[in-house]
């Protein structure tokens, strides 16, 4: 068995927001030389998110103003976690959409449905943060 | 380390519904012959889920009727997702019940506690879509 | 490959809980003596989780009251679940959560970002209830 580890860094400008890692992820993949196994990806980060949906600009408005109906940011006082923070909501969200997501690789690629695509999904942006891409498999 | 692949495909007569497909995947388990390690289920579609949960027609009415609540299928124009398409709460539901089951393989066997089974969750149907089933161990 | 199986039982004095199981896990990971692969963590019950957040009791306090906002435990009977049951909103409340995580293991350690802490979500308590820990690696 073979293992790889990479971390992805990002550091969006604004609170919220979608990044589309495949590339990055399938890069990876090619940097590792795996051929048959599973790939982790992971927020290493409680108000961010790995998740798989679709690349479509009116999708990620939509799961905005949806996850703020969901868990809102404001008024940053209703929840008991903003003390000393005002992330509660992030951590909320992050729940909705998830931690991780883990991707059959066969034949050396990643075994994706046609629409599929990776997300770093950033609840509490403007800092750097990290994703972690593990590969295990021959 | 041995790998295994197989497809399982659906075509749901309705928009939404739930099918055990927890015979299906352990029939995979069996052609694999793996012994040890983890069996990834993922729903290839991004309108879909793969979840564990009670086979109660009670409980998926009850998940039926919450997810409406919890993002409405109609109007269809309150969704940015929905100029050429009618399936954005699709997307929204299955961010919910998730995308994929990792479940442990142990003694040839799933690992499943008392209750659990898996299904596949339909959200937008009427059309062929698929389920994959990728296996690593030994 | 090396594989390894172990089930932490729990029973919770309140209907509703979180417990850090961090340490726990990591003590399995030790016994395990693997070095590089892939653990999983899963509630081996419907009515109950494992996820990844933050060990902050203000967050645990806005969790469980965000969750009952989603996923109400009473009227009972506002669940069709809940003809010999009570606990249809826990099967709910468990789908937000999820079941499981998969964590990587690096140098024979859990790759966890810094803040990151595992934790068994009840939403059904008062009786014994487990969850599994299966780690495949070398």
């Amino acid at each position: 068995m073979r293992s790889y580890r990479k971390e992805l860094w990002f550091e969006l400008p604004s609170r919220r927001g979608f990044v589309n890692i495949t590339p990055q992820v399938a890069a990876c993949l090619r940097e590792s030389g795996i051929q048959e196994g599973f790939i982790l990806c992971n927020a290493m980060h409680i108000t961010a998110s790995v998740f798989i949906n679709d690349d479509e600009c009116g999708l990620h408005a939509d799961l905005e103003k949806w996850l703020e109906q969901l868990a809102p940011e404001k008024p940053h006082s209703q929840y008991q976690h903003n003390g000393y923070e005002d992330n509660a909501d992030a951590h909320l969200k992050r729940q909705i959409m998830g931690r991780e997501v883990v991707v059959a690789i066969s034949g050396g690629r990643l075994d994706l449905g046609p629409w599929e695509q990776l997300f770093y999904g950033e609840f509490d942006g403007m800092r750097r943060k990290r994703v972690l891409v593990k590969i295990i498999g021959e």
